[in-house]
């Protein structure tokens, strides 16, 4: 099998620090996105949605999307487990995954996407070119901050995302964070929560993927 | 346990036709949307996040978010499998479950909380007000017509969204779908796939639920 990345995208990271949690190496294929690559061709051959990351199975089935993507390699490798153990552990875990994902990943998106001059035309990911909205970039900017601030608040009672458990959510809310660097909004002095699981995860040396 | 639910809104319905699929009764307690039945001090005591549906369980625990919750279930009542069998297809189901959450299910809640009166300070769920953004509603609702062209493409091939099973990833589309009609955007005459589809999910018991 092969993973389509881009080491310097926030997206596949997630993926390569789930692996990483894993042990598993596999063959990766870098689709560089800052010069187009997503959109050649070939990779849209694969790839319809042009977004990293990508796993290319064997027989050619492709799997899209970072939590199909794990979800994928915690089905043939359960251990560690990375999605909870047992009905509730697993349910929590999804629920904050998603909600980092839609809050961090997808205001991040929003923020990014719609106020970076070299994305000007391409408010969107995928084959149709979409105008910036300024407006929706600045208000998910304000979400992005929410997006902290609730981390935090969730952190002073937790060692990780779910209690004891380093997880998917974990690495989704740690890759959200970094992502949120890009267009300067980060952890606050005062959100000493965050920092400290912030500095955990970060010595990780799945952090390093 | 019980389900905090309110009958008329297409979230809480995927987890009803959810349960009803698999056959599983449970408490459940309306909170009306439309009176701001979310904003009550005793439900936000119980989700911050002023959304339904939120699942709470006999020790407290609260569960939230629609896909949270299937999974909760999917957990303690294995059969039918409504997230797929075997990695591969598991990782199939999480792919488009996923993919028409963000392009169907997100795409509609900006197209309509960006666009309805009654919304008007409202365009984001939560404690903050938000104000419209009128372009974001015109974008959003671009973005659900090609939910429901990508859609009829999947069709085309297959019985369900995924090969031959019903799944999460089918609620989630039918939902949508049905969500859509409130912005008026639909299944359009030439989109035959989706079309035989939707008539067959529209026809299951579980699509009154």
């Amino acid at each position: 099998m092969k993973l389509y990345d881009f080491a310097a995208a926030p997206n596949p990271r997630r993926v390569r620090m789930f692996l990483a949690e894993k042990g598993i190496e596999i063959e990766t294929e870098q689709v560089n996105l800052r010069e187009g690559g997503q959109m050649a061709p070939e990779f849209a051959a694969i790839n319809p949605w042009l977004t990293v990351p990508a796993l290319v199975l064997d027989d050619g089935t492709v799997i899209r999307e970072c939590v199909a993507i794990c979800r994928y390699f915690e089905e043939i490798q359960p251990d560690p487990p990375m999605w909870g153990r047992g009905a509730v552990e697993i349910a929590q875990v999804e629920m904050w995954q998603h909600r980092f994902e839609l809050e961090g990943f997808l205001g991040m998106r929003d923020a990014l996407r719609n106020s970076a001059d070299r994305l000007q035309g391409r408010a969107m990911t995928g084959p149709v070119d979409v105008e910036q909205i300024p407006a929706l970039a600045e208000r998910a900017r304000s979400q992005v901050e929410r997006f902290i601030a609730e981390l935090d608040g969730l952190l002073a009672d937790n060692e990780f995302v779910v209690g004891d458990l380093f997880s998917i959510a974990d690495i989704t809310a740690f890759c959200a964070v970094d992502f949120a660097g890009w267009v300067k909004i980060g952890i606050t002095d005062d959100q000493t929560n965050a920092r400290r699981w912030y500095d955990a995860v970060n010595a990780r040396p799945s952090a390093q993927a």
